[in-house]
């Protein structure tokens, strides 16, 4: 993993600070200083304009737009959405003495961006150096709320040092942004505008999907107003003047209102932002963040983590958590998370199997409603998912590569029609949410509808080898996309298997406790008399290639053969290797894009023995090329696990500040939301020794050598456990709610308010 | 093989006879009637204009327009060239008495078109019941001269049986032609016109390659003429008048000049043009088309094949060897084959393996000049496929998967750069053809350079299994096309293994033969001191998959345990299956697209014993689909030398008459060009019983049931040999050139002009 880290943020425990501009990392600090709350996002552009380089990205969790594809051959598919930059809705343009503010032409000094962990605040000001007038201090300060998921607060304040002269303010909401994946196109009409002294509103639809956007704000501050409306524009001008020690502050409450549904009424819309705007907007930027702040109280009072004697570790991971929590926090089952989130439009804000495969993880610890919501979001795109199977000739619920919408976004055919493991990663989160939460209801009502359609789905993609009988998945690529059109993928038979074992197994539950919802589901689904039989004969059926002697898995059928690279003699410069490989070189090596294997030794890392987890990191660990941000958080779990600790701190280091120090010089496109989870799990699961898919929640910490102590918490049914480790040993207690019980370095401890000492084992002392 | 005849045409053995008009098979026709030399081609369209679904094609081979394509991954083509449609030089235009003659609406009686074999003459007549004025026959004849690639001749005949009144005529040239696949788009500028009574003349420039085509043509006939010339388009009208009885013939000369480097002069192309067509057009229709059909005496003296006893056959097997002949002959080893050769647009003008693999064959015995024409072709693109070989990430020479200059113009990445098996079927041509010829000259001077630079690529695109220690292909795709991404395809690796083989018996042969040569080869090449031992000893550890109890080949690492399908189970309707299936699918069973292992079986014949190739056949036979044109012939050639008569026959009906009873319905895209050897290969290879991969050439004719008798002839150096089965005996002799050793069932024998005759074995008998 030859990456390096470009820091320029300060550390601190809960700010992320830029001190001093750096506009050379325009992009990248758009990215890391995003405002989200699930509903919308914004990226951290200038909201007073800037002529350099940047990306004024707006979005809406769900409003996206459509490019027609035309059809080739059966089963590619021909759906290409893609989520769409809304309304920039922070539009603000400052003059003072006739020179336009513009951080790129302007001068100014004492530059300062923040972004407040402890409450979501992103603030930012500087002195401007007005030409030839003297020099102000301008603030900006922005929040979307965790409260009011459509209101967004905007604060501009303007102070004169020894400015003197007239300045002249416009607060808007454009709709001409574009989009940047498109060659920069708008695709936005808008159908109504309206403005007056006190706000503005505009009512915007999407091109080709008709997506509906009603925004509308309400401004205060002083000075003479006066509205305007013009194209996809709409807004207040405000006039004024400014004498040195002169202050003026402007609140700007904006409501943003999204239709998604295609033929939603616009009157109805408009009337129900506007009511919106009149309830939300009147209180005004202090008391609506004050509210909104009573989330992040909440939230960092029960379930924060703690490192002690790692300061960019500590900053890292709270900025991991923070992001995760306000990319997502469950408020609607109908949206999901992009690979970028809501802070860019790279990888068209498509929902991948990250989501159950990595992210769904921290969410189930964290905000198990979130988890579930997840899971819903599947369920409700059941629908699609049937049609999907249908199209490429199987039965059940296909889900697909990429989607926003439940549609299979992703048009190379290789990958769609191959990566079929998407619905392999649902399944594991529905095993290990209804494992971890008791939730029998979601289980026997959404779980078993999907479980069944996914067995119908594998059963069906998957046949039988005419020589050796056994069945498997032929034609896939698995989690490792340097392969590509293997069979017997070790990941995915092996998860196939548990799909079918677990459906039968709820199948037989539900006879016996919930023979009613049984019948329900049996009616809802056409449940055929032989097909639990059938499920259950092709798991026992079912191809896991491992060799017997070493006890390690074979990836994919032939895999053992692969051609080896020696990952010490790729030169430095040719990563990562899609750029400078040959795409189809890629494919003919041993070497894997991230781990496979590896990835269901950590899901069902209980029903594994040490030493086979040993001998497969071993084999594979070396010939891992970590070109995706999933991949090396598995590898530090396992490595402390197995007691490579040095190894497993310097995979651990890379997670947490991965977009803080911008390791794969790409942050500027979006935050790798999805990837966030990894560390908290590096901490959880990785140093914490947390394991929850056992029979119980089991702990065998270990410590860092360069940290002090750690602590962590995680939300388990009714109560909130916390896990603390020093050099010495591990305390363990619940902070909320009724005693638990765990295993505890192989113990099994009830754990209560008065919590469990144990001594930190020599072995797991870095 | 689920497939039909749609026979509409007569049986004859020299003709091709459409009696009455078909418009719904308009373009069907166009293609079987299309005229060609190598040089240019014409579809069969109708002169004179036709409102009703019709394709105007004119190509002329090397004119082609490029398409850019962005850059995706290294490795993936950028270059997208494709034959473009040309002049239409036979524009012609007639009215009578008001009316437009367009057979899509005028009324007309005793239609009748024909293309002789012998003569290449398509000639065309009809009675056209001109409105409220009577009847006048209007008969059009066209050909394109074998003895002057450039020149097209073109005769109009008017004849009154009771029309009375004034005729407008109109001969033009017009560049206004589109490109079918690209949105009906026209690609020409006109750079210079002329016209005057005697004719006009045309300069056109393709608008990306810059490619300069000067058309021009001279005009003979009654008549006032009047020049014109407007947009881009230039020609001669014509006004008379005519009555009963009254005759009026127009000979219409063309001249074609190509200039096809980027950057010719203009004005050379315009006088080179000039001057052609003042030499060429100046001798009239009836001289020009006498010494053109001198070309086909030649040939048919020299060359038939007949069929005695099944006339179908017989005129299927003449069109394809006049197909053959017409769409190349040798002239120019900057040109090659396309796929539908000058016929039609679809597959680009693209040349594919098939030429190496398929059609090589077919001229090797007919027209050797023409096989090392084909192979130069290759040699000249070697700096191509250089490039292409290191833009892979390889060494050596990589021949691009679809071609017109020698760039890989196959955008389909997973094709491209995994199909990667032409070279290999360069090796075999240049195998072949210096075993046939002896051509000591060319093996020493090209092909050396040529299996150099193959093994080169092979031997850096190959590697080693960190398991088996063997070496070969990972990643590709052999010729079955419904398996992408295999390891140690057998086809492939046992031809990489002949290639190194054969490149260093080549080098030790020069080296005690031709030093001198081989120092120049050295010097050209950069033939370091250890890469022939690096190739044997890559040649040594190749890795041929192959079950030691049966003798069965397996196609690719897992083919023997890919699930089966039983192809009778897939309902006809399905098929072709990459219509109806998912595309995904089809690259997840045994059944495979057309012969892999059998084709190496048939190229490299000798080699395997008769128990190994009858087992091989048994295996592979029920799981072949073929849904390549190709796929056929090679099953009918096995099936025959292992004694399943009636399979074999059934193989080969269909490939003689593919295009004539347009078996495929894909036929007005084009003929099947490059399948047209089939028919060749199934009565020489197949019924014929020749083998020529071994010492010397062997015969093992038998006859199908309906036969009476057949008869062919090869050219083999000096020598014509003639082969004639009848259902007691086998006739050889030579009918040219010295005589000839050969084995006859086994038995070596002397051929010479008297001949010898060998019973027919009663197991040769279907």
């Amino acid at each position: 993993m030859p990456k390096v880290a470009d820091q320029y943020l300060s550390v601190d425990p809960w700010l992320i600070v830029e001190e001093g501009y750096h506009p050379d990392r325009s992009r990248v600090s758009e990215a890391i200083f995003s405002s989200a709350n699930e509903y919308m996002g914004v990226r951290g552009y200038f909201d007073e304009g800037y002529s350099g380089d940047r990306h004024v990205g707006s979005y809406v969790n769900g409003v996206y737009e459509a490019r027609k594809i035309g059809r080739s051959y059966k089963g590619i598919s021909t759906s290409g959405n893609y989520m769409v930059n809304t309304v920039d809705w922070l539009h603000t343009r400052i003059s003072a003495g006739g020179e336009v503010l513009d951080l790129h032409r302007s001068k100014f000094s004492d530059f300062r961006r923040s972004l407040d962990m402890r409450t979501g605040l992103v603030s930012r000001s500087f002195i401007w150096h007005v030409k030839g007038r003297g020099r102000m201090r301008v603030a900006f300060e922005r929040f979307v709320s965790m409260q009011d998921a459509k209101l967004g607060g905007q604060r501009v304040t303007l102070e004169s040092v020894d400015f003197k002269g007239s300045v002249d303010l416009v607060f808007a909401l454009d709709f001409d942004t574009f989009h940047e994946a498109s060659d920069r196109k708008n695709f936005w009409d808008v159908l109504r505008r309206e403005a007056g002294p006190g706000g503005a509103a505009l009512l915007g639809r999407t091109q080709n999907t008709s997506k509906l956007l009603y925004s509308g704000f309400r401004l205060t501050g002083g000075g003479r107003h006066r509205a305007f409306n013009e194209g996809k524009k709409a807004g207040v001008s405000v006039a004024l003047t400014l004498a040195p020690g002169g202050r003026e502050a402007f609140e700007k409450m904006v409501v943003n209102e999204a239709r998604f549904s295609k033929g939603a009424a616009e009157a109805a819309a408009w009337a129900q932002g506007s009511k919106l705007l009149k309830s939300l907007a009147a209180e005004g930027f202090d008391a609506a963040m004050a509210r909104h702040r009573t989330y992040w109280d909440r939230l960092w009072n029960t379930l924060d983590c703690t490192i002690e004697g790692d300061p960019e570790n500590q900053q890292g991971l709270r900025y991991c958590i923070f992001q995760l929590h306000q990319t997502y926090h469950g408020a609607d089952p109908l949206a999901n998370i992009g690979a970028k989130g809501l802070t860019g439009e790279f990888y068209n804000g498509h929902t991948f199997w990250d989501t159950e495969a990595y992210c769904l993880n921290f969410y189930l610890f964290n905000n198990p409603a979130a988890a579930k919501n997840l899971l819903l979001y599947r369920h409700h795109h059941l629908p699609q998912a049937i049609a999907r199977a249908r199209e490429i000739d199987c039965e059940g619920a296909c889900f697909p590569f990429a989607t926003i919408n439940g549609e299979e976004d992703c048009g190379l055919w290789w990958i769609a029609n191959t990566e079929i493991h998407v619905g392999l990663a649902v399944f594991y989160a529905i095993w290990h949410y209804t494992k971890i939460t008791g939730d029998k209801e979601f289980l026997y009502k959404q779980g078993a509808e999907l479980l069944v359609q996914l067995s119908r789905f594998y059963a069906s993609r998957g046949q039988y080898g005419q020589k050796s009988g056994k069945f498997g998945l032929y034609g896939v690529m698995g989690p490792d996309e340097f392969k590509l059109m293997v069979n017997h993928n070790c990941y995915m038979n092996l998860l196939m298997k548990k799909t079918f074992e677990t459906t039968a197994a709820t199948l037989d539950e539900m006879a016996r406790k919930a023979p009613a919802a049984l019948r329900a589901l049996a009616r809802k689904t056409g449940l055929k008399p032989g097909e639990k039989a059938d499920w259950l004969g092709k798991a026992r059926d079912t191809l896991v290639l491992q060799d017997k002697s070493s006890g390690v898995f074979e990836q994919n059928e032939g895999f053992f053969d692969m051609p080896h690279k020696e990952l010490k003699s790729i030169p430095a410069k040719d990563f990562p290797l899609y750029h400078s490989w040959s795409y189809d070189r890629l494919y003919r090596y041993d070497m894997h894009k991230q781990p496979d294997v590896l990835l269901f030794l950590f899901f069902f890392n209980r029903s594994f023995s040490p030493a086979v987890k040993k001998r497969n990191y071993d084999y594979y660990a070396p010939r891992c090329i970590h070109e995706s941000s999933l991949s090396p958080a598995i590898h530090s779990i396992l490595a402390s696990e197995i007691g490579y600790h040095a190894e497993a701190y310097d995979f651990a280091k890379y997670a947490s500040r991965l977009d803080l120090d911008n390791y794969n010089r790409n942050t500027r496109e979006g935050l790798h939301t999805t990837s966030l989870s990894a560390a908290w799990m590096n901490l959880v699961y990785g140093f914490g020794g947390m394991r929850s898919d056992g029979e119980r929640l089991s702990f065998e910490p270990c410590i860092p050598r360069k940290w002090k102590s750690y602590s962590y918490r995680v939300l388990v049914r009714e109560s909130v456990l916390e896990v603390r480790v020093d050099k010495r040993e591990v305390q363990l207690r619940t902070v909320q709610g009724p005693p638990v019980e765990v295993d505890v370095y192989g113990r099994r401890r009830r754990l209560d308010a008065e919590g469990t000492r144990v001594a930190l084992p020599a072995a797991r002392r870095a």
